[in-house]
């Protein structure tokens, strides 16, 4: 069973709640993957460095720069510093941006209606540069950069990579994707972490739905966790917190 | 035939220089290396974030920010841009810090007589993470940051790890080290770019030496170089121009 996790910026952006949930992954059992977001970091380098975020409509644009700094602070900074308190924990880790091993195809958003500038939407994840690693004993750590076939590094959205990583996992092994955000799992009250669903399926879905316990926020997660389990051959999604890693917590998404 | 290939700044700093090396680089025969050095571009962001270089006793210092830069910079930015650039052409790059398959591990530099921070010496490349790579069909690309023991990502001359590569690949492959840097091989004359000497080896560099043929920024690079083939069974190691790295050019160094 191939374990896909997916953490975000309350884990990026909190150094004791990195350094625990690292402890935490590297006890999971192997074959795994890792894939984070990118938290605040890069907002703080840009303004540091003088480079405005820009925003078209409402819209947030990566402008070449932009894209530059998010290079560097995902595939840089942050990437090293997982891969590397990883293989001090003994964990095999190895940092991919999407041009390794061209792990992360994509191309460059449409500019109608809106051009969001260095954005890519991911055509998909290379499972033989996926297979070949796992196959050589490493534990793969994905930032959210994919690349297109001009050799262009595209700012990319983590849930989608971390989505398109289970879906060509799952060519090669039964696979698990644990989505790590800050709450319990998806909650029938959002004022109660103790109210957590423990498994939603596509028949209880549209019940949940129509009676509105999942909403806003929730309800592309859930949607997507549901693609991956019906079309992508994706065992299981579990929506969960990222520090109950290791603990049989949240909400499992079956078909 | 394992070739390493190293790179400074002379390339890193020409987008035009980089292209046209790129080209030729993807058209040697696998399996082989890339290595590359920083340039100048750390140096310009360090400054336009306000760190300063700090200097000790007239020696560079690297300072944890000044280190991070490093890591933004050589493993995020130039990394990447080198791997997706190889990518377009075909060739299955794939990117490494020290620390992905704790490829190059180091130790901090012992901080007397001088502290230089964030530096680490070399203790070796990781063989079974080239070996890994190699078999899968990657091209490793090493930037210039090693990592130690305890997770700390760690500044480190280019050339040393370029060694190192080729020192480890050489239990693998023969192997041999293509240097390249600004001029066509080692020059007779220093003034004359056609003055460049076929073959050294230990027999005619001891009077090369003596004549002061051989002699300042020339001598660590050419005995580093004779060190490689004498003890650490490389076969050859190539001084001569990143211009002409498909061309039977530049200065053989042998035993």
């Amino acid at each position: 069973m191939l374990t896909v996790v997916k953490i975000g910026g309350n884990v990026i952006d909190s150094p004791e709640a990195l350094d625990a949930f690292l402890d935490d992954f590297s006890r999971l059992p192997s074959p795994k993957v890792l894939v984070h977001g990118g938290g605040k970091i890069a907002t703080t380098f840009a303004a540091r460095l003088g480079i405005e975020s820009q925003m078209i409509e409402g819209r947030r644009v990566t402008s070449p720069e932009m894209r530059d700094v998010a290079v560097m602070v995902y595939a840089g900074l942050l990437n090293k510093r997982i891969v590397a308190a990883l293989q001090a924990r003994g964990c095999n880790a190895i940092g991919l941006s999407g041009a390794d091993g061209f792990a992360v195809r994509a191309h460059r958003r449409a500019p109608v209606p809106v051009d969001y500038g260095e954005v890519g939407d991911v055509d998909g994840v290379n499972a033989a540069t996926l297979g070949a690693l796992l196959d050589g004993g490493f534990v793969p750590v994905f930032c959210a950069i994919s690349c297109d076939a001009e050799g262009n590094l595209l700012n990319t959205n983590a849930d989608t990579i971390a989505m398109e990583v289970a879906k060509a996992g799952a060519t090669l092994y039964p696979t698990r994707l644990l989505y790590c955000f800050e709450k319990r799992g998806v909650l029938r009250d959002v004022e109660d972490e103790d109210s957590v669903i423990d498994v939603i399926d596509n028949g209880s879905f549209a019940a949940l739905k129509s009676a509105g316990v999942i909403s806003k926020g929730m309800l592309p997660k859930v949607m997507n966790a549901l693609t991956a389990v019906n079309e992508c051959g994706v065992s299981e999604v579990v929506i969960k917190s990222s520090s109950e890693l290791l603990a049989d917590t949240g909400t499992k998404i079956r078909k």
